[in-house]
């Protein structure tokens, strides 16, 4: 253990232990107080607006990162604006705390209550996307959790300034500092301290490229709701309406080619590939989609370049489609079982037959009938905000908001009871 | 890597593709189909008793290890009847899977369901418990997951005579064999494969001592459902009704001392100690419990042996009681949290104002109001069976259950919905 690691797990323990003591308060605090936390957060964020900037400037200016990195990682005041206006939105939300998730009584008149509760000191770790790490930070204000947040290091100086933002919002509600914290360091052995941090801390969300997951999944100590690849298919069945096929893939894959739930591969029906493939590729180009396809849709639109056997377990996230002409419902499942990633899937389909096969078959997250894969997101749920997509089988799939945000105990009131 | 990994690494692959091919088909088995091999698995089980009785026999003769150790290894026609009817008493249990725990339909018509589905395969890590094992087969094929045993090597020839009947009873339902796999070796080295082997089991769940549990949280790459250690508290607050207190707390500590569920330290308020300690003490003497006491109770009872500083931070699992004096609710709370284990919690007391800043301020899985801690119970809260009691912060707390050996996934009803 050098200098510097020991360093950062000193930092993490202190930072851990503060996050803690905060989150005891904050699961106990009353909605309102909250709410006011993020509203003061808020106006502190307009009202800090060009120290935030001036601190973006300088992060902005010392990368020498991609023109589409550094696009994600500035700020402007628009930008600021929605920020703010995020925090706010969290702010209407209704209180995922205290709801009773279940409620009953034994024959021996105990009664038992299943209550939501904060998890407790999260660990997020994400890229230089200052813009995460304030959602992030309102989310789990908002659920009753302290966070520990590890942006991108190119991101420090902002997220640094960010957070003085929040932590002054949580002084004017007269809640412990703590309760949102950011890496005092942007060494990257304070991500390794953090992923150590068992007893510290109880959560870790990665939020992404796949390598930053990857690393996270294969060294955390500490639980992990892994946010990684969305490989999701769109799977045009035999019966599908045309003209509904064309408009759900183009938004599919199309709308935004860059988020976890674009459609990153095509599966078209034997039976009406001939007519439809043909279509489904011209509005595609036309909107500026390339196209990586297998033999059989070669054989149907000659001039669709050839896919090779890793194209169909790639996540674009670009304006690339992979294309596979498949035989039926159980064809299209047996695709999407061995190249999928358990994220999003759609059936296009007039048959209710098969669209129910699909999705009894499918054991993703999220899986549509008649929809655009794009619609996997907490806004278009009905959470409001979200702080990712999760794709591991345990605690939450799909989109996360403030109810994934949240676990339960158990409150038993009894009159005396003792066990036989 | 040595070849012993190596073999062991090949036969979790192995063991792993297996389950997973297996619990595609058991997840969408109806549950009759479930049902019938639960039963068959019993049936199994009292036909194949002698075979199964000899393999057992032949590890305890194996086994150099305690007395109490072997009586949990030991099996006879009673504990076999019982392991028996334990599958035949989860087939009569509600069905987890296919139960809709929200639907709503967003303002474009999106319909949202979220269904319960079961989570995969599961990796089980026991003691040389053969009872373990199949309880956890029969709650795992119960809920649609398949199952890798792994109980303690002394138990090796048991787990597999148990495990050819449990196969039978898959086999008469026809329903693949490779629902319940058990570890193809007792070596170490296969614990250490499951550990490392994420993509083939979904979730690792230990049962047993700290270290074991310790162990697989230390060394697991795969999502764990830690069951640790329970340092169960009774508090006895100062309005406590006398009787109330005396019945609960030899209940709590005294019906059975190796349970997770077991009071291990005994909180009495400063207000009703002087009357009620030496009550208290004299009832659990009388049932054979010993005693490690601070100064403050040592005041009130002075032949109490005293309390040293690791006492209170010690999981007795016999009978053996801390016991601490506290002033009011806030220092029983600032005890439990600074040595508790999150597990359960209860106080004594006819004071509602009390009891629910005790309900609200502790944050175990489980708290309760005027009952025996050794509720916290599977069969007692109602689930029929339990694989263990979970004591981390996410997916499930308290009682595992079938219930929480589910997760979710979510389906999408539209009508050609493309995203803004």
């Amino acid at each position: 253990m050098n200098a510097e690691t020991d360093q950062n797990t000193t930092a993490l323990r202190q930072a851990g232990e503060a996050a803690r003591a905060a989150a005891r308060i904050l699961a106990r605090s009353p909605r309102s107080q909250r709410d006011d936390a993020l509203r003061a957060a808020a106006n502190a964020l307009r009202a800090n607006a060009s120290d935030i900037l001036a601190a973006n400037e300088r992060d902005v200016a010392a990368s020498t990162a991609t023109a589409a990195f550094r696009d994600r990682l500035m700020l402007n005041p628009a930008r600021l604006g929605s920020m703010a206006k995020g925090l706010e939105d969290i702010a209407e939300l209704p209180d995922p705390l205290g709801r009773v998730l279940a409620d009953w009584t034994r024959p021996n008149g105990l009664r038992i209550r299943r209550m939501a509760t904060p998890i407790g000191v999260i660990g997020m770790i994400y890229e230089s996307r200052p813009n995460v790490g304030a959602d992030a930070a309102g989310l789990c204000l908002k659920s009753g959790n302290a966070v520990i947040l590890r942006g991108g290091s190119e991101s420090f100086q902002s997220a640094g300034a960010i957070n003085r933002a929040i932590v002054a919002g949580l002084r004017t509600a007269n809640l412990p500092e703590a309760v949102v914290q950011i890496a005092p360091t942007a060494d990257r052995s304070f991500v390794a301290a953090m992923l150590a941090g068992a007893g510290l801390i109880d959560l870790i969300i990665p939020r992404g490229g796949k390598s930053l997951v990857e690393r996270v999944q294969a060294e955390a100590r500490v639980p992990v709701l892994a946010h990684a690849e969305g490989l999701c298919h769109t799977y045009i069945h035999a019966k599908a309406d045309p003209e509904m096929a064309r408009r759900v893939l183009a938004n599919a894959k199309m709308r935004r080619t860059g988020i976890c739930g674009a459609t990153e591969t095509l599966l078209i029906d034997a039976a009406i590939a001939p007519s439809l493939l043909p279509v489904l590729i011209a509005d595609l180009r036309e909107l500026g989609c390339d196209f990586r396809a297998d033999a059989r849709a070669r054989a149907i639109v000659p001039d669709l370049p050839a896919a090779n056997t890793e194209d169909f377990d790639t996540e674009w996230l670009d304006a690339m489609l992979s294309v596979a002409v498949v035989d039926g419902v159980d064809a299209a499942l047996a695709h999407i079982t061995r190249h999928g990633s358990e994220h999003t899937e759609a059936i296009v389909t007039e048959d209710e037959e098969a669209a129910v096969q699909f999705l009894n078959g499918v054991d993703s997250a999220v899986v549509m009938w008649n929809a655009s894969t794009q619609f996997c997101d907490g806004g278009e749920f009905g959470f409001g905000a979200e702080i990712g997509i999760a794709t591991g089988r345990i605690h939450a799939r799909g989109p996360v908001g403030l109810e994934q945000l949240t676990t339960y105990r158990y409150q038993l009131f009894g009159t005396g009871q003792v066990r036989p």
